[in-house]
């Protein structure tokens, strides 16, 4: 919940954020490493004069980007939200992008509110050039279509246990995937998953058990086993980091 | 034409190549400066031991990418073309990409054989954080009509000289476009044009000049003018390189 009651007083300003994870040392503001949330409460703070912290829908780890990632903050300014949005793109640097500012209700809150996130993981089954920041390069041959099946048992809710950095541990491991469809688009694999929450590494481990049974390394029914709530060594590898992006948090 | 008589007894071979133009100085191999045809010549002395320099459709600026340039090369090498292909992309950097390698008629020349060349430009109406090394970024409001408009008068043949970094100057400058097509894509204005030859700068100052029609300091009607053979002083400027991207290029 927002720190201050004196901050709560002041409008609640939406933000709908685009950037580049490259160089970031993910969302979180960090002591010392450049991160999102740090530049971006920087920018608020040179713009509207008051110590700001921004709030995200949630962290993304460094190098994962962002194409819908929403976060609020509370304000006593009264700077329209269109001069809000043109100096915050003034101040922030090449590597973040603000697409929308909206005046938000009172109790609207970025990570709170949110019902689901949609990522999406691209992987490119050759050499790439133009996208070669924002796609996993994997160059054995994978069986796509052991890929789709696995993929199958993803829709409903399940313990998610086996694919979560577990440091700290949740509460529970309990997600509802409402959607998970793979695309094939030229030499890319395109993976998107919705659920109502992610945890630590999630789309990342899936996406990397997934790999291993596409290479012929696991069987497509052994990812029931591990949806059943089995520990995180028996899932598969992190994918990397650039391979994924937020696309989108929905809202009631 | 290739330089030795000797090389010319060898295989030609043909390469489709994808780069992202951000940290060249263009096509063109130079003393000093990192090129991609630079790069692709050391890649191939390395592997195949010959003094090779591939040749390409044609040149393209610093800054300017290509999802499809296409060279070629003479050897002796007996190496298979999957080898050259994964070699290939093992020597070169990470922003050079070669998508195909194939063994090509003895007469087959990248540059004197190429029948058509198509490019797109891509103006991002909004701060871009993700493609912010792929599109030129606009915050003035465009009158797209009046640049569709403009862009009808394009399709045919005419003379490109107001369009044209005339240093050296070509022999003469006539151009044939076949084809001329914009498209809004969410923030971004996209343009598509393919014609038989191209001449220096010539897709980055009709661009340049169509957003200064865009932005009403031209009428669209006064690219007519341009077209029929008028100083390059008269047409816009020079749109950014980053936008440009060599989409394909066509062989009979």
């Amino acid at each position: 919940m927002p720190a201050s009651p004196a901050v709560l007083e002041g409008r609640n300003i939406r933000l709908l954020l685009e950037y580049d994870g490259t160089n970031f040392a993910g969302w979180q503001i960090q002591r010392r490493d450049r991160t999102v949330q740090g530049e971006l409460a920087r920018a608020l703070r040179v713009f509207l004069r008051e110590p700001i912290c921004p709030i995200g829908s949630g962290r993304t780890d460094a190098g994962v980007h962002a194409a819908g990632q929403v976060a609020h903050f509370h304000t006593s300014s009264e700077e329209p939200v269109e001069r809000i949005l043109a100096a915050l793109n003034g101040l922030l640097p090449s590597d973040i992008a603000v697409l929308e500012v909206e005046e938000a209700d009172r109790d609207f809150h970025a990570r709170y509110c949110a019902a689901s996130k949609r990522y999406r993981y691209r992987i490119s089954c050759a050499k790439a050039a133009l996208d070669r920041t924002r796609v996993w390069t994997i160059y054995r041959r994978l069986d796509f279509d052991a890929i789709l099946q696995a993929s199958r048992l993803l829709p409903g809710t399940h313990s998610f246990e086996a694919f979560c950095k577990q440091a700290p541990p949740p509460d529970n491991f309990l997600c509802h995937i409402t959607h998970c469809a793979w695309q094939r688009r030229g030499r890319e694999l395109v993976f998107e998953i919705e659920a109502n929450r992610f945890l630590r590494h999630m789309v990342r481990i899936l996406v990397g058990t997934l790999v291993e049974i596409g290479a012929g390394r696991r069987p497509p029914g052994s990812l029931s086993t591990l949806l059943d709530g089995a520990d995180r060594g028996q899932a598969g590898p992190t994918a990397p980091p650039h391979g994924l992006c937020l696309l989108r948090v929905s809202y009631p």
